[in-house]
């Protein structure tokens, strides 16, 4: 007798998942897997070897749940420095990655099984399963399926008495785009103005793995400079090429209203799912390489090349901004029907239904050149199919 | 506004990390500090050496959710050399600890706000926050204050429809008791017949991170072999003295009925909780030290400078078998007055409330030898004031 939503849960792989699986059935020089955003590029060294040292050393205690005072402060330097908001070491809390820190925050938000977060589709999948995992409800509002920044009539339509949290995610998995300074002006008035029609704070919880993948000088606002009541969730993962050590934090600025109260059911949160504190090393790792800058040159490199290459056969293509996602319309009326079509070849793409949005395929790019050199006569063909 | 639940366990700090807090707010060489399980022994040379080596290669990426095929193969050559019950790599998820293990278990059988899980008193204090924190009702029977093994009436009594799970955990934190294999054989019997009765299993969630920890030989019946429906929760906190790190795992044996249903909701509620995957570096560090044994020759050295000295001056001490805690019935009325009169004396040790009983008091000994050596007159005086 086990729940049977965490059953459910536990037998419904993701379709990225289910692609992933199924690439490693196939032969690896022949397969052009573009389902997963593991990332292809290593650790900078720097990040590397403060692992190798600091592994002999002196730092698998325990820490202070929120994360050692050092590494906090390395956070809140590091965040202090690249935009307007002002954080602290008490509005740090280091995590097992961003997805820990997404499920810590919607724990600390969910009242009751009225509690609604809401996201802007197309979305990183597990959202909906984080939402529902503490109990509450999820709801998407479509973006503006050209610029990808917010529809907002859509959005507003969803907010009600019981809405707790808008989840963003800027650069956008997986549709690379990043959401402008217009549109964050736009969505802090909205916000601001529902917040106080309704009698109590409407969240923004921003979750930002990407926000150091960004190309071209692409300007890439922050949205804690522009709507207070934000709580930032990120994750090295992405930058730091670490996604299986999970490390990341959430942040909360200094100007958010009730930060201590807030600040208590974030760690109320943590505690009561068995996150007793962030692994140590990786904190201790992060302590010192806070300020370390990817390397996102072969990313692009990876994205110019995809991005002319598909345009030129004829593919319509979100340009991606950041993340290391390319974003296509399906030459076909159903994505599904491609990504299959595709799998015969042994080109691994995964349709947008997933992320909660129909009629896209997403292509990770943080892939070999090779792949992408070796998919690009598939991708050809598979157009001429239609 | 937030969840009120989460709030209050970010507010309430528990007595030992409340001790732990004032501790250092003491000059470090005159504390006598024995509030936390901290290991003080240094992490096994072999485990440090993986570490490094480790921290430099491709070990970061993202493994399959229950952990990489490699280090759940590790672990269950460990587990099948030591006990009778048989595992396999799709009966393990590797976790983030013990704690992260414990809350994977309780909300992938919290099935409504009537699940009840069991525990028995004196038991690890954060139980009750896990089982609330999914949502579950939790209670606790108390143990024979004499030998720490189970009291059956008292167990008995509140097994009932709703419950789901029995939790465990030999040797015991805070009294240092093992479980005989007489309370296993009895308590099998027990939960055998109640589960027939009320027609669904009730399983044991087997808390194990002092296995290791086991002195004179003592008998460390595994309770997996003595009732199919366990589940192991394990972490490498103690034994490799790394509880920072946050690396353990669940193991469920081929016995177990239900297998495949109940892995899946293991699966689908780490998902739901956002433990993507137990950090992918500590894994591999895992798979290579599996078989490493723990030194704990420090710890017995100092169970037995405490024991001899503090049963000499006349207090009466419970015999620890296992872990590094030792137990002594307070000499006060109240453990607490006992606990607040010794921090007077920069010496800090935790009245067994917090651990569900009364009148008894903590002392972890994985501190250094001086500690306890310049711990000793405080205790003779204090045991002279009452």
């Amino acid at each position: 007798m086990v729940s049977s939503l965490m059953e459910a849960y536990g037998r419904k792989r993701s379709c990225i998942r289910e692609l992933f699986e199924f690439g490693r059935t196939l032969d690896p020089d022949l397969v052009m897997d573009f389902s997963l955003g593991n990332p292809s590029v290593r650790p900078p060294q720097a990040v590397l070897d403060a692992l190798s040292e600091l592994g002999k050393k002196d730092v698998h205690g325990y820490t202070v749940a929120p994360g050692s005072m050092e590494v906090r402060k390395a956070v809140c330097r590091h965040l202090n420095s690249i935009g307007k908001a002002h954080y602290e070491p008490s509005g740090i809390i280091m995590t097992c990655g961003a997805a820990a820190a997404l499920c810590i925050c919607m724990k600390a938000l969910a009242i009751d099984s009225s509690t609604q977060f809401l996201a802007q589709a197309p979305y990183f999948a597990e959202y909906e399963c984080f939402a529902r995992g503490c109990g509450a409800r999820f709801a998407a509002a479509e973006a503006d399926l050209e610029s990808f920044q917010i529809n907002f009539p859509a959005l507003e339509a969803l907010i009600g008495p019981s809405t707790q949290a808008l989840v963003l995610n800027s650069p956008n998995n997986p549709s690379g785009a990043i959401l402008s300074e217009s549109t964050l002006r736009r969505l802090a008035q909205l916000l601001e103005r529902r917040s106080a029609e309704l009698g109590h704070r409407i969240y923004i919880i921003s979750d930002e793995p990407y926000r150091e993948i960004v190309y071209d000088g692409a300007s890439m606002p922050h949205i804690a400079d522009w709507y207070d009541s934000t709580i930032v969730c990120y994750s090295y993962s992405k930058s730091f090429s670490l996604p299986g050590d999970r490390i990341g934090y959430i942040a909360v600025s200094d100007s958010v209203d009730d930060k201590d109260s807030l600040m208590a059911s974030l760690a109320g949160s943590a505690r009561a799912m068995g996150y007793v504190c962030a692994p140590s090393l990786l904190q201790a790792m992060v302590a010192r390489c806070a300020d370390v800058k990817p390397d996102i040159s072969s990313y692009r490199e990876n994205r110019d090349l995809l991005l002319g290459s598909l345009e030129a056969m004829g593919y319509e293509c979100v340009m991606p901004s950041g993340a290391f996602y390319l974003f296509i319309k399906s030459p076909y009326s159903s994505a599904k029907a491609f990504s299959d079509e595709a799998k015969k070849h042994g080109l691994l793409v995964v349709p947008s239904d997933d992320f909660g949005c129909k009629g896209f395929l997403r292509i990770s790019y943080c892939v070999d050149r090779k792949v992408i050199e070796r998919s690009l006569p598939v991708f050809e063909k598979l157009l001429k199919q239609d």
